[in-house]
Order: C-alpha cells, then structure tokens, then sequence
C-alpha cells in the first residue's frame, strides 16, 4: 500500500503483525484510533502496556491471574479432585462458560509443534506431573484441540502420566475434527465434557 | 465472557471498541501480545501512540502527512488542475494503488451525517472552496462513497461550488450502491475515475 505518512505506515505494519488482521483492516482499526480523542488512544496502548507488564499467571494451574494464586485454584467450592488440561487461558474462559465443569484447570500455555519448535519443555508440564503425583487430583481431563498438536501433546501426556495412579480421561471428540476448542458452542464443548471417555491404554 | 484477570478484561475491552472486533476476536490479539516479548509490546503501544501525538495533516489537501505539505501536494510531476475530493485518507491510499490519477486530492475528514452529528462545519469544506477559488483548479471530481451520507455531501458541495468557474464532475457509479469506495476493486475503481461525468446542474 502507499503510505504518505512514515508514522502511519508503521503502526499500521504493527496492527498488521496480530493474528487475523491483514493491511486493509489494520489501516482500519488505525485511523479509527487516529479519530479518537488522545487521552483514549493512551487508554488503549496503556491498557495492553499494563497488561504486559502486570500480568500475573497462577503458580499453582499457569491460568492469567492478577493474584499469585488464580481465582479457580483458591475458591472453596471447586472439586479438586478434577483438573482439566487445556492449551490456553481462552480454553479455561471457554469451559467456565459452559458452567458444567467445578474441578480445576491446568494451562499447558501451548501444544507440542516440532514445526514451531515448541517441545515439552516450553509447556507448563513439569508443573502438571508435580501436581498430578500429590495425590489430591483423582482425574485429569485432557481438553486440547483435535489437531496434530494437540494429539502429539495427548500421547506425550499419555506417557508421562500413565504410572501415576489418575484416571486419565478425554473429553468426547463431539468437537469436529480439525476445529479449535475455543469456537465450539457452549452445548457441544458442555457436552464433551460431561461425556468424557476414560483412557484404555492406547491413547 | 468470564475473565480470571480484571487486567486481561480491560485490556480485552479496549481492543473490543475497535470497529469490527467483537470480544472473542479481541481476546485472540490480547492473548497473542501478551505471548510476545515486552519490547515488542512496547514497540506495538508506542508506534499508536507516536502516530497520534506526531502526526500532521497537510495543510493544503489535509491528508495524513509528516511534513506540513503532504508528497502528493508538494510532487511537482502532479497536474494541478485536477482536485479529487474524498472522505478520508484510505480513499487516497485507495485511488493511489490504482495509478490512474494523477491530480490533487482533497481529504474532507468524514462524510455530513445528520444523525451522527457531523455538519459541514466538522469538515475540511472551507479549505476546498478557498482552493477552489483561487483559479488554479479546473476540475474538481468529486470521488465520495454511493451512500446517504456521500449523496448528501455530494449535494451539498454542488450548491457551494456551482458559482465558481470549475468543471465539477463524480466518479462514474461503476461501483456498488452502498458500497464503500475503499473496498471496491482496484479495475472499477480506476475506471470510474477515467469515466468520470460532468455534473449537468441535477447533482
């Protein structure tokens, strides 16, 4: 495109670099915030600033979290014999929404992708094993995505938790094959959860 | 949606009130910077904020610009006696890629809007009639969306422009009614400022 302004060009190439956003609507979003009064545009950049700078994940499940300790892992009234693994703090926000799961979360904070070079040790596990082997947990659901890398993460899971005495279970793939955990509907991913199938030892 | 971080809801708030992100959309950027390193969060932050504190409008046709006279206006190459008139810079940007036009332009800053509240007097008229008078400009086409708010405009700069001796024309509507100029393609948008048709006094 031709820019005839350096500074526009170059917040538009930033708006660009987020996921789903291509120039024309990146250029968009950029003068729409051009329009706006300036103390709203400090708004917008200081709220994704703090954001970065503030932010805080649970020690104990690795969800978001503004406390050392996130809101699920301290209320009184979860099961905690349950822990669901997901990928991300959407997929946790995506099962709370579906009000059919009590127990708690475990965010991995990614899948196992050779492609992208992301292996086990960029993930939240060692945490997982720590918590799995207390004994407290009676089951461990594993919610990821029914893609390669979520099923490469399930088996290396799989393998790793096996000769801890858990239930380890999946939750039903009522989800399509191929589709992100996170734009499921609430009764399909409600569902899956309720329905969730014990692992027989082939993963 | 149930957010474990009020940080996380803000941030997610202000992305949300760009035009067309909706909430989940919002989480996605949100959680994707708060995945990158902080520099470059701070890089994405500042070039918004830079962009509004630093940017200038050209004086002359109030197009997005660094420099007090935009590129467009200070080109020697352009012929002077065409003025293109448009709602907003991504209209320039849109005209540009088709490297059809090699006139002026002149950024009006938005469309009259009765009931969003925007008047004549919101935007960038007065410049164009001063323009417009000083004899230079021979043609003024006027290249503004085929919606209510463009018609409106369209009728409302015929009435003050008819009394000075200009050739007053409008992009031919190849493009859709109701369609907005910056997403029409760049063939039918390149050909309806070659096919351009003088007004006959019915605006």
């Amino acid at each position: 495109m031709n820019f005839s302004s350096k500074l526009l060009e170059e917040a538009v190439a930033e708006v660009a670099r987020l996921p789903g956003i291509g120039e024309k609507t990146a250029l968009r979003m950029v003068l729409f915030l051009l329009n706006r009064p300036e103390q709203e545009v400090e708004r917008f950049a200081g709220a994704l600033l703090k954001l970065k700078k503030e932010v805080n994940f649970c020690s104990e499940c690795g969800n978001i979290s503004d406390a050392p300790l996130c809101s699920i892992c301290t209320a009184p009234k979860r099961d905690r014999s349950l822990i669901c693994v997901v990928e991300d703090s959407r997929d946790v926000m995506a099962i709370e929404n579906t009000r059919q799961y009590k127990g708690l979360y475990h965010v991995l904070g990614g899948l196992i992708s050779p492609m992208d070079g992301i292996g086990p040790s960029d993930l939240h596990i060692g945490k997982l094993l720590e918590r799995a082997g207390k004994g407290e947990a009676k089951e461990i659901i594993l919610a990821l995505s029914a893609t390669m890398e979520g099923d490469t993460t399930v088996f290396y899971l799989y393998k790793k938790l096996k000769d801890i005495p858990v239930l380890l279970s999946s939750i039903a793939r009522g989800i399509a094959f191929g589709g992100e955990i996170e734009y499921a509907d609430e009764v399909t991913l409600g569902r899956s959860i309720q329905t969730r199938v014990p692992y027989k030892g082939e993963a």
